[in-house]
Parts: C-alpha cells; sequence; structure tokens
C-alpha cells in the first residue's frame, strides 16, 4: 500500500530561496502523487538527499535542479518562483 | 575608461540549462551596463568564477544563482528562463 502524499503546509514554507525550492518540489511531488522514494528514483539521486532538499539543508546544484525538474515534468525555472498562496 | 559591456550574440547560445543561465547571466549584465568584474565584486565571488558560469563550465549552486540574481536585480527563476528570441 503507497504512503499517502500531503499537500505541503502554508506554515512550513521556510522564506528564502532554499524555502521555496523545497515548498515548490513538495508542492509538485504532491500534484503527481509521487513519494519522496519515487522522485529520488527517477532523479537518480538518494532518498535521503531529496528529503534534505525538503528540509532546505543542501545547496542545490544546478544539475540536480534540473533532474528534479525533469522528474516532476516542469520547468527548472517553476522551482524558483516564490509560491503565489504565500505571497 | 570602463570596458564597453556585449550583448551576448545568439550563436554563441549553448542550449542546455547553464547555457541557460549563462545567456541570461550575460543579457543583464548587458541590460544593467556592468562587466563581469563589476559582477564579480557585487556577488562577493571570484571574476574568474563568473567567466567560467558563463561559459558554461560550472554547475552552479543555488546559493550563488541567488548571489548573482540580487547583484542583477532580477528574480532568481528569471536566471533559467529560456530566452524567448532563441526558441
Amino acid at each position: 500500500m503507497p504512503k499517502r502524499v500531503s499537500r505541503p503546509k502554508q506554515d512550513q514554507f521556510e522564506k528564502s530561496l532554499r524555502g521555496t525550492l523545497a515548498y515548490n518540489i513538495r508542492l509538485f511531488r504532491f500534484e503527481n502523487g509521487i513519494s519522496q522514494e519515487e522522485l529520488a528514483f527517477r532523479c537518480e539521486l538518494d532518498r535521503t538527499y531529496i528529503s534534505a532538499v525538503e528540509r532546505c539543508i543542501w545547496n542545490v546544484s544546478l544539475g540536480n535542479i534540473e533532474k528534479i525538474s525533469d522528474a516532476l515534468k516542469v520547468e527548472p525555472w517553476q522551482l524558483l518562483v516564490p509560491p503565489k498562496e504565500l505571497g
């Protein structure tokens, strides 16, 4: 039974570029209905790496932004646009 | 006498995410009328690093994308949008 993927909570949003990236990855994962494990698998990255990115721990490289956006079927720049609903 | 900043040539555009970043940095440098040296100074990065980024050599980190976008007075995501004029 696959784990349910939940929408990121707005009060978890960290207002920074890392926070924007983290929030957007979680939002697009939710929209694609895929877990961190599945995203990691599609990106050929480690699940713990994806988890750390979503917790704003890593200074992600352009190459990994591209891998993640490919896996989420969005354009790389879309991952850096501050979420509208959070102002 | 400051060096003239030239508009990036379209035939120098490398079609990749690094190429998009490189092209946009050069385009916004041109629009701001600032040299690589001046951009590097504003970012507190080395001039040779900026030069390498513009030649698609580096896998730039999110932190440096932010520094560069701040210095160019654009939003970070704008540096990753493929230039319209190049399709």
